[in-house]
C-alpha cells in the first residue's frame, strides 16, 4: 500500500526520482547555501518539474529532513553488521562510516549546520520533525553497546548510551569544521576515542563517573527525547 | 589614542552610540533573524544615520564581532574577581554570570546561533574573525583554574583549561535550545557540572583520564587556536 504523501517513490523509479531531487538539493546547497536555495531551484538543477518535486517533498525543509532520515537508516543498516569488537572499536567503526557517508556532501553539509543548530529552524536536529532520526541514531548506538565484547557491567545501558549519542554529536560537529580534505584531525580524534573507551573499563566502576553519566542521560534526554 | 577605526567610540557618548546600534542589532535579529536584519535597518531602529552606524561598524557582522567581544571582555572582569572556592564552584558562577548576561537577549542569540556555528560564516565562532574572543575565553578559564582551591595537580593545567573550555561551549549550545524561562534544565546541568567538578579529583590522577585530557586539548588548540 503506497503512502499518500508520495506514492511513486514506492517504486524503483520513484526511489531514482527521490534520490536525484535530494543530490540536487545538496549540490544547490553547498553551491549558494541553504536559505539562498528555493524549492524551484532545485527542480531546476534535478530536471524535474516543481509540481513532481512538490509530489515527492512538500518543502525545502522536507528534503532535508529526508537526508537525515537517509543516511540514519543507512547507519543503522551498518551497524547491525558491525563485527564485534571492543566498545572503542565499534563506536570508531560506526563514526567512520557515518563521515564517510557524508564526506561525498562536505560542502553541503558544511552549509547545513547553521539551520541544523538553529532551534529555530524546522530543520533543527533538536526539534520534533527530526525526533525519528534521534530515535534512529540511538538505536545505533545501543545496537553498538550490545555487540561489544567489554561493555562495562557497572554502568546502565541507557546511561552509556546517552555518552556515545553525545560524544557522536560534539564528532560531527567538530567535523563540519575540520576545513582539511579527509578531515585529519577528526579521524585522529575518534582514534583518541577509541583508545579511551577501550581503556575506560574500569572508570565506569568509579561512582562519581557513573553519577557523572547518569546526569549526562538525564540532560540528554530530557533535551533530546 | 583613538584607533582609526571606530574615533568616536572612545568618548562616553561614542560608548553610548555604540551600545545603542548593538542592542538594535539584537532586537532585529531577535525579531526576524540575523539574515535578513540590514545594517540600515538597524541604523534606523538605533535612530542614527546609515553613515554613522558604518562609522563604527562597517557591517553587519562587524557588530556581531564587537557583541562577542563586549561580552567575552564583560565575563573576563568577572572572572577576576570570583571568590576562591572549589574548581567547580568557580566553574559554576563564571557560566551562571555569562548566561545571566545572555539572558536578556536570548532570542537575539537564538537566531545568532546558526550562522555562529556555520564554518562558513563570517561571524563563525570558531573562524578567524573571533579569534581574540576565543582567546579571552581561555583566559577565564586560565583564571578560574588559578583561584581554585582544589585544582587538580596531576593534570597539566592547560589540560584542564581546554576540557573546561569545551564544556563551556557544550552548555552554550544547551542554552540556545533549553526553550523554558530561565532555561532551568541547563542550571541544572551546570549544578551537575558543578558536583562531577568537585568529586573528580582522584579520577584526575589515573592515567586514562589524562591521557584523554591531553588529547582533548591538542584537538581543541588545533581546530581552535
Amino acid at each position: 500500500v503506497a503512502s499518500s504523501q508520495a506514492p511513486t517513490t514506492r517504486t524503483p523509479k520513484g526511489e531514482h526520482t527521490r534520490q536525484t531531487i535530494q543530490r540536487a538539493a545538496l549540490a544547490l546547497f553547498s553551491k549558494r547555501g541553504y536559505r539562498d536555495t528555493t524549492l524551484r531551484d532545485i527542480a531546476r538543477r534535478a530536471r524535474t518539474s516543481v509540481g513532481l518535486t512538490y509530489r515527492y517533498f512538500p518543502s525545502k525543509e522536507a528534503i532535508v529532513l529526508a537526508v537525515y532520515e537517509d543516511l540514519a537508516q543507512a547507519v543503522e543498516a551498518k551497524a547491525v553488521e558491525l563485527p564485534s569488537g571492543t566498545l572503542g572499536a565499534r563506536f570508531e567503526a560506526i563514526l567512520e562510516m557515518k563521515l564517510s557517508m557524508l564526506a561525498p556532501h562536505r560542502e553541503a553539509f558544511g552549509a547545513l549546520v547553521g539551520p541544523a543548530l538553529d532551534p529555530a529552524s524546522e530543520v533543527s536536529v533538536a526539534g520534533h520533525k527530526s525526533t525519528s532520526v534521534r530515535a534512529r541514531m540511538l538505536r545505533v548506538f545501543e545496537n553498538v553497546v550490545e555487540g561489544a565484547t567489554d561493555a562495562p557491567s557497572t554502568v546502565p545501558r541507557d546511561d552509556l548510551v546517552a555518552a556515545l549519542y553525545v560524544i557522536h554529536l560534539v564528532v560531527l560537529l567538530a567535523w563540519t569544521h575540520d576545513r582539511h580534505k579527509g578531515a585529519p584531525r577528526v579521524r585522529e580524534l575518534l582514534a583518541d576515542i577509541h583508545s579511551a573507551l577501550d581503556a575506560s573499563g574500569p572508570l565506569f566502576a568509579l561512582p562519581p563517573v557513573r553519577e557523572g553519566l547518569k546526569r549526562i542521560t538525564a540532560f540528554v534526554r530530557a533535551m533530546l527525547f
